[in-house]
């Protein structure tokens, strides 16, 4: 498909209430579960969501508007949300997600970005270059992959449960 | 994870909600959007959700709980919503999963289920005998897989787009 600047954000901005109608209210060792060590959480995935916010999706479109002289991104953190969600509640953070997700898109929203500056380039430190298209359309795609693994993390905690239904529910060996 | 019943009501109750999140008021190419030729869209995994709701887990459980003389249950038509949603709306179907999983699961709770009608069998055409508690267990986890489903789905229209950080997005080529 296409790239598209308004599907985009209509993809970008349910992202909040998708872990919301997911995660809101729901008990912890569910929230808290995971896929075995160094694997995410729901909980993780939301305060990984966060960290890209604050962090990534925007300062690196910054960057590449700028057209300065350092055109090359700081690495991603992966893992800052085991220091940066410690002690926080699913509460907190999905308030928190919702916030700066919104302020993230006004801005987006306030550039009424061209065809010229969509196809404009920054420097990834691994990837190479990059335009600015295919940054918010990385944006999109990683928020629904973890959404994807939010719900692949909480199926997975009935992988004994289901007894012989196991075979007919991939999502549980993914 | 052990099964519990309120832990699984609590996923159950959320889909409705998730899907509302995910794909409510999304545009139509997205929301019509597969993985190619007999996999499911957004679409067709909302009304997957829905012939489940009619067809499966409560008609299955009451099988089980009758204890009759005839305990198989009948097979699942996994391709009925091609016929079944068949000019109807996104809006429509989140509608419909919303009423009747809300009917589902206040008939599941009315029944105030014990351990031992958990541990009760029926018997599945191909797996053989299946407990009540694997019933539930696995109405979630499917459920889940769904929510999965569909956003990787939706990811995957971005595979093109997000030009070398697909080799950062597992969910594009899973």
């Amino acid at each position: 498909m296409e790239f598209d600047l308004a599907r985009t954000l209509a993809i970008l901005e349910r992202t909040p209430a998708t872990f919301r109608a997911l995660l809101g209210g729901l008990p912890d060792e569910l929230a808290q579960a995971n896929e075995g060590l160094d694997t995410f959480s729901p909980f993780d995935n939301l305060g990984h969501l966060i960290h890209g916010e604050r962090t990534d999706w925007i300062p690196r479109a910054r960057i590449v508007l700028a057209q300065g002289a350092a055109r090359t991104f700081e690495p991603y953190d992966r893992f800052a949300q085991y220091r940066e969600s410690q002690g926080r509640s699913v509460a907190e953070l999905l308030g928190e997600l919702d916030r700066l997700r919104g302020e993230n898109l006004a801005t987006l929203r306030g550039w009424k970005l061209t065809e010229r500056e969509l196809a404009l380039e920054g420097m990834h430190p691994a990837l190479g270059p990059v335009t600015l298209r295919q940054l918010l359309a990385t944006w999109a795609a990683h928020d629904l992959g973890h959404v994807a693994q939010t719900a692949r993390v909480l199926a997975k905690q009935y992988r004994e449960a289901v007894g012989p239904w196991r075979a007919y529910l991939p999502v549980l060996d993914r």
